[in-house]
């Protein structure tokens, strides 16, 4: 999802290094409690203008959100959303995912959610997917044992590439859905960016992955 | 795919017992001799009208194909039209494929090919569909180490839930289309069947699965 430059973006988030961390790793392994959460830790990749996250903890205030954008305009949007409403057990990061492991504890996540991520089209960018190789095994480390991955995209060749990826790295596809919002659904928020896609009448493909 | 009944069914099978088997456990770890095959032993369960493995013989003449269909008039229509085409490496069975193991040696089949099966909808029939776990278990049992099934359908449901179950039972999805018509298909055979469904703008899922 790309947005034009925003000049107030990186003074924003500058101000809000409470809200957007510049030291995730301080709170590897501690970020229930830094986050308040009594229910499940759910980590977002790539959350764009920030509705999902933010529309899912207003659905399980229970649960703690924390939110991985790079892109520092996306996150100064999402930031910016983010503390107009209730954002005790919500907190942002705006660096590159692949640092996962130094921000986050062996099993310490519950749900990580991978939605409508970038395709990297082009076969020499594979690596750069989130659900190429080296991304799934620092899942796998990541996750609890009982823990799950929830992808969602509208890129059917991202989808065919990232259900045979976790399938031969040992995941269990659990749930699929190749026309997601064609049942009823419930639990799960639909942000702006997924609804244009439905409207186009393009299917919404979705996945729950097992370790 | 449900057809009216043909009085000329039953009376054609019984005059071709020699292509329409009704001792097929005879061949069990015999099917290539019998067949006179060189290449990859096939065999598609519920060939329906047999368009598919007609076709796919003659695209892959060293391989030899093993028909089976429920349906006597079904499988009559199939045997009619492959006995006027070469048919030195085809063969049929018109019984329920639940007796596979009584028909087929361990690793004997290299590919098993499930196309529009019934999908069964009603959940107390899910037993019934050719991708729930006892025939996922059959299926293992008879592929050689290499083999593959190969599963196209019209179907979301049957597809969702297949995805699913092969998942569940340790099987690899190592190939996945979610729109199997929508790029370029090689060396496969598209059925008058199918045909209609990719017509009627419908998207035909297709997985390939290795165990």
């Amino acid at each position: 999802m790309r947005m034009r430059k925003k000049t107030w973006a990186e003074p924003f988030i500058s101000e809000n290094r409470d809200y957007v961390l510049d030291n995730p790793s301080e709170y590897k392994g501690k970020w229930r409690e830094k986050l308040n959460c009594k229910g499940l830790l759910h980590v977002e990749i790539g959350c764009g203008k920030g509705d999902y996250f933010i529309g899912m903890h207003q659905r399980y205030p229970e649960d703690g959100f924390v939110a991985i954008e790079k892109d520092t305009n996306c996150a100064a949007v999402a930031a910016k959303k983010a503390l107009q409403v209730d954002h005790e057990s919500t907190i942002m990061i705006n660096m590159d995912a692949c640092n996962l492991e130094e921000w986050f504890d062996k099993n310490e996540i519950d749900i990580i959610h991978l939605n409508f991520s970038d395709p990297w089209p082009k076969k020499g960018h594979a690596k750069r997917r989130l659900s190429s190789k080296s991304f799934l095994d620092m899942y796998r480390n990541l996750l609890s044992d009982n823990g799950e991955i929830q992808m969602k995209t509208d890129n059917r060749k991202l989808f065919e590439y990232s259900v045979a990826e976790f399938s031969k790295n040992g995941w269990i596809i659990n749930e699929i859905n190749v026309d997601y919002r064609a049942g009823d659904v419930e639990g799960d928020t639909m942000t702006e960016y997924e609804t244009r896609f439905v409207e186009l009448g393009q299917p919404i493909y979705r996945m729950v992955l097992k370790k």
